[in-house]
This record gives C-alpha cells, structure tokens and sequence, in this order.
C-alpha cells in the first residue's frame, strides 16, 4: 500500500490565514470604490447635515404654533417669506410666522418643524391655514441626526456598498485609501490539458480550471493572472511556480496535488526558496488533497484537478485567504448564507466535512427554499452549472434528514 | 390643496419593462466574460469527454475481473501497460488484464472502470492484488456523461458565473457573444447640490445619489456615467436630459420628482422629443414620487431625491428594467432573497407596499436569521450603512408581526 497524507482539520487550516498581512494600500478615486475595500478608519470631520434640514415640501414653523389644529380649526399663520433652496434664510421664525420650504431645505432660526404643504391653504399672499399640528422635530433632519462629528462613520476593513460610497461622497471624500486588490497566480497542471483553442487530442481535455478559478478570484475580490498550462515534471512546475510568486500575491496550483506518481505539486512546494508545507490534505470532501504552503510571505495552494473539488476548495479553504490578505476584516465578513430546508435524506462519512451542490427552489406560499441536492462525480462541471450552490454536511454528522435546516453558500 | 399624482400598482410599473429592448451584442475574450449576460444559446459540437477517463489514481480494468475479489480473497491481474497521459493507449485490455492509470487518464479499449491504488498492491512487474471489486462504470467519467454533443449547454440571457464560464472553456469558446452592458446615465438635481469636492455653505449638502445610484448601477451590470448636477431650472434640465439620452441606454434623475414648485422634471421628461409619461408616482413608501417615462425606445425616471428612497426604488423599480435591458433573462434572474424572520412587530398602511431596511443576525444554534428593522428617515444614509437589505410589507398587510417569515433583498 501506498503513503497516503495525514489531513488536516479544516478550521485549522483556514486559522493559517492569520499568519498572512494585507497587501498594501493605494488612494483611488471615488467613483472607482465600488467593492473595494477601506484601508482606514474615517471619521466625520461636520455635522451631517450641519443645518436643519427639511423633509418635505411645505413650510417650515415652530411647532407649537400648530399645536391643536385640525380641519374644523385650522390655525392662521403668517408667511414670513420663502426659503431659497441652497441658501441660509435671511430672516427668522416667530410665534404664529411661517417660511414656504421645499425638500431638502435650510429651516429659517426659530423654526423647528415642517407642516406639509398637503395640510394647508393659502388664504392670501401672507397668511395660511395649517390643518394638522406638527411637533418640534417633525419632517425635519436635525443637525448631527445623520452623522455626529467626530464619529468613526466606517472602519478600516469594510468593503463598500453603494451606500458607504455614497456616505464619503457626503464628507467629501474624494480619493480613498483601499486596499490594493490581491494578485492571484493560476497554474493549471497536467500533461492531458491543452489551451482552449486548441482541439483536444485523443485523451486531451482542455483548460477549465484556469477559467473557473479566474472567475472565482474575481468574485473573492482579486486579481486574477493565468501562468497557463504546465507539463508534469518537476523544472517546469518548478519554474512557474517561482514566476508566479514573483508577480503574485497568492498561487494556486490545480491538479497534482494528490500522492500519485505524477503530483510533483508537493515536491515543488516544498523545494521553493522560504517555503514550507503547512497542510497537505484537508478533511473536506471533496476537497481532501488540497495543500496549503507559504514561500516567503505568500500562500500557494495545490487544488485537486478535478473542477468541482477545486471550486469548492476555493470557496472553503481558499477564500478566506484572499479575504485576509485583501484587507477585509473580520465584522464585515459577508453573511449572505442562505437558509434552506434539505429536500431529501443525505448521508455522509464521519470524520470529514462533506460539501453537497445545492440547487435552491422556493417553496411556495411559504417564503422558505428548498436546497435539492445535486449529486455527481467531482469531474462533472454540468453539476456545478446546475447548482445555485453548496451546504455543508459537519464532521461529526452521519447525515441530514429530509427537512433539515441547511445554510447555503451560494456560487 | 394642491393636486396630487395618481399612483400606479408596482407590478403594473414593472409590466414596462417589457416594452424595452436588450441593448446590442458584442463579442468578447472569454477570460473577460465574469458576470456578463449571454447573447446566443451555446450548443455541444463534441461529447464531454470524448473518451472514458478515470478520475482515480489505480488500474483500468474490466470490472468482472475484480468480482468477489476482497482482502482474504484478491483478485489477481496482469499489468499489460502504463497509460500515458493525454495520449490513446496503445494497447487494450482482456479480463484479468489491468493498465497503470492516472486521474484524468484515457481508459484502453477494454477497460470499464478503475481500481484505487489504495485497494491493490504490486506483487512484482506484471502482478497486482486488487482487494476490492469494482463495477463497471466505477470510478470513470462515461463519454458525453457531463455534456452530451447536440445539446443546449447555455441559453441566450444567462448571467455566466464562474463555472459558466469553465463550460465554455471545456468547449474551446475563445470568444463570446454577449450583451453590451447597458450604459446608465445619471444626474442629480437640486439646487441645495453642491460637488464632492466642494464645501457645503450654510443649506447646502454635497451630492451623494449619483454615487449611490452609480454604485448600485455597477452591481445590478450597468455602466454608470455621471452628467453631474443640474440646478432646478426648466432649461438646463432639458438640455441635460437630452445630452444623457443620447449617451446612455437609460437616465436616472434624483430629486425633483414630486409636485412641488421646484419639481421640474416631470415637465421636462413631458417634453422631450417622442416622449410620454408611463407613470408618475408608484404605490410604494418610500419612493412614491418616482416617475417612469420613455424617450424614443429608453427609459428615463425621476427619483425621489431622498437617498434611502432613491436606493429602494432603485433597487425594487429600476433594477428590473437595467435586467431587461441587459438582457439577462426571466428565468435565469437570482433567486437569493433571504429567507429571516422578523425579530419585532411592524405596523404598515394599506394600498401600498412598504419596504422596510433591516439588518440581518443569525439566530444562534437554530441556523435562521433574525431581521432587525432599522426604522428612521429616508434621507439618513447611515440607515443604509447600517442595513443589510430590505423586506417588503404587501400592499394588503396591516403589519407584520414579530417573527414572521420575511425574505430580505440584500443591498
């Protein structure tokens, strides 16, 4: 009988990631931040909005001036003028005054609250009728209500949604310090592999795993670089893998990463200058030869050759990795697991995690999915074009019944 | 009183969208495809694989060689070769004959399935042990058993994930016809608006809906193109509208949607060349001073100029047409709305539908997730930075009650 590799507990092999630093930052502009991530804290330097502003079209009074209207007693109130929308009124608000306002507009000092033009009536150019009262505070944003100043308004680490794109745009953020996005090399290994414009010979497939795993870096939130084909034998391997370090931020390696004849993978890992093994099988399946190993300061990954071991691989074990070393910070994690009921009874070996292709269907006037599980051989692709994504089935588990609530990662 | 719009059914509004056309095709590198929408249906020209592969390190075999063959009782085969790798195997294989083989390797004529290497043991050059009996098909991926030749692989309107992408690598697609992704003007109105870079003087705030809107432009596959700020006149306004519709696929005005004395752009949307109103106000809170209307064959819409209103319409109204236009195809649009439960009571008024933000926690140990609504103005944007999306209360709902099923749209 053959050696065969000790795995290693998944939750330890993603704790490897703390071992890696972020890559370094750049200032980019603000249009350019959609899902990047913030390399620093940012705290507000003003109020926002630093004026009472008001929320509706109407005009803008003191509170108690209203106090007690209705449409069978409306109170009479005085036009004192109009608010000029951008501009800080000229004059004030008193007992019994009132200032024509549209949205968005600077209230005049004395006035607290809006009356929304819809209850009201111009009785003449100087007086109306306000048939609702309205409370001090009311269809109005207060200064600081926003944003206070000097709060942290987003933390170092964040990836930014349109909304906190929008939220610098408010503090005049124009350029941003981010995190630049991680390089990540793709080698794809394997004499039976060719280009994908070439036609595949007798015993020849082409490149897949290249294109997968480009796609999945991108998701991730990296930068995808394809070092290509390489041939199974140890200089060539040799020789991309060092290149690739050299241009990269993290590489992966698919296919020889098992204990075959063929799998120079580990032999390489290991021979790189500053390298070292830190796992070689993982107790995932699929997934289980996977190898994880750091040359210098940078991770690099044997993936298993076949497409779906890898991407699962990927969004498991190798995600976390480019999260980290992207900048992205623990609390702004995405949480986006989708929950599900499992549509039949599954088993699953003790001892490894299994992860299972799910495909979701919505069960009807009921507002929850059910998660099918999609069965099929790890050299399938159409499995993984069928599913909208994976659940995990935990280490000490036999198996899941029909029903059981699963947490869906999509793909 | 003032006259007041009459609100259309939301699904009425959305029905629009079919009266707009996918923008034009282009072909592109397959490696650029990440997230992009198909253009054709892409048909099978081969069988994948073309040949029968082992997906095990072992021996290629005919499976009843190996019948009843176990620990106590081994079968016996003669090695008749070694498969080389991306290469037709010379020879072929008779019963109780097996072939050296690696993953991925071409199965000899002959052979049906694979030994492990863990299940055999060498007894010297032309002699293995098998201890376990395979049946016939084990361990080998069939010809055509992942995509069959003459079949309908990918449809025109499908958005290409990752794995997507992997499939039209295994069938040597360079290049690709996708859609052109639709180039979404925006502008923002107001004359309170001033530029990031900017200083805000008393009444003034800085522009923040054309980077929400132009953000989540980006994630819904659009190209954002910012036509700046307009102040709140008929003429520039017009002369703004004119210069988006010409350079975009569609055009977003934020603010200026309503009815009061500054709301311009329903007039100006009313006369632009070949123009006509679809709707003017939407029976949803907030966002119900949106307007649709259609210039020659594009969309056009007036956004409340709130920025948590503008974001939901955005997101509820306006994404489905930026879908349509993109091409992306009703049956392939995402599935994953959030099943949570609500994690307190929510009260809401008939005869519209509310949208409400709410963050999402998991419920510990039971693996659902509460959704916490975040109450507060529509135009505080920290509101959407706190937030993880939002839940919809049905046009007939008086309010929800504290742990209701939910389904939260992430944003």
């Amino acid at each position: 009988m053959k050696e065969f590799f000790k795995v290693t507990n998944l939750k330890q092999v993603i704790k490897y990631a703390d071992d890696f630093s972020p890559v370094e930052t750049e200032e980019i502009d603000l249009h350019e931040t959609f899902e990047r991530i913030l390399a620093v804290d940012i705290i507000s330097d003003v109020n926002l909005p630093d004026f009472i502003r008001s929320t509706r079209d109407g005009y803008a009074v003191r509170g108690q001036s209203t106090f007690g209207a209705s449409e069978g007693s409306p109170a009479y109130l005085t036009i004192k003028g109009s608010v000029t929308m951008g501009a800080r009124p000229t004059f004030s608000i008193g007992p019994g005054e009132a200032a024509k306002i549209s949205t968005g507009g600077m209230l005049p000092d004395g006035a607290d609250s809006v009356v929304m033009i819809e209850h009201t009536e111009e009785i003449d150019d100087i007086t109306i009728e306000a048939y609702r009262s309205v409370a001090p505070g009311q269809y109005v944003i207060e200064v600081g209500e926003d944003m206070k100043k000097g709060e942290i308004i987003l933390s170092c680490g964040q990836k930014l949604r349109p909304q906190e794109t929008g939220l610098l745009a408010a503090f005049g953020k124009e350029r941003v310090k981010v995190y630049k996005k991680p390089v990540i090399g793709i080698i794809s290994t394997g004499d039976e592999i060719v280009e994908i414009n070439e036609t595949p010979g007798p015993g020849q497939i082409r490149n897949i795993n290249t294109y997968t795993l480009s796609g999945m870096v991108q998701k991730a939130g990296g930068i995808p670089v394809s070092f290509g084909i390489v041939q199974d034998n140890f200089d060539d391997l040799f020789d991309k893998c060092s290149q690739a370090i050299a241009k990269s931020d993290m590489a992966l390696i698919s296919g020889g990463s098992s204990v075959g004849a063929r799998d120079f993978t580990i032999e390489v890992l290991s021979s790189l200058p500053d390298s070292k093994i830190l796992a070689h099988g993982v107790s995932i399946s699929p997934g289980k030869p996977t190898i994880l190993a750091m040359a210098g300061n940078k991770p690099l990954w044997g993936l298993p050759g076949h497409v779906v071991s890898a991407m699962i691989v990927f969004e498991v074990v190798v995600r976390p990795f480019i999260e980290k070393i992207a900048g992205l910070s623990g609390q702004h994690k995405r949480k986006e697991k989708i929950p599900a009921l499992l549509s039949r009874n599954l088993s699953s070996a003790q001892g490894r995690i299994d992860y299972v292709r799910v495909r979701l269907r919505r069960i009807e006037k009921h507002g929850l999915l059910w998660a099918e599980p999609i069965l099929g051989k790890a050299g399938l692709i159409n499995t993984m074009v069928k599913a909208d994504g994976i659940i995990e089935i935990g280490i000490n588990t036999e198996g899941l019944d029909k029903g059981s609530k699963v947490s869906v990662i999509s793909l």
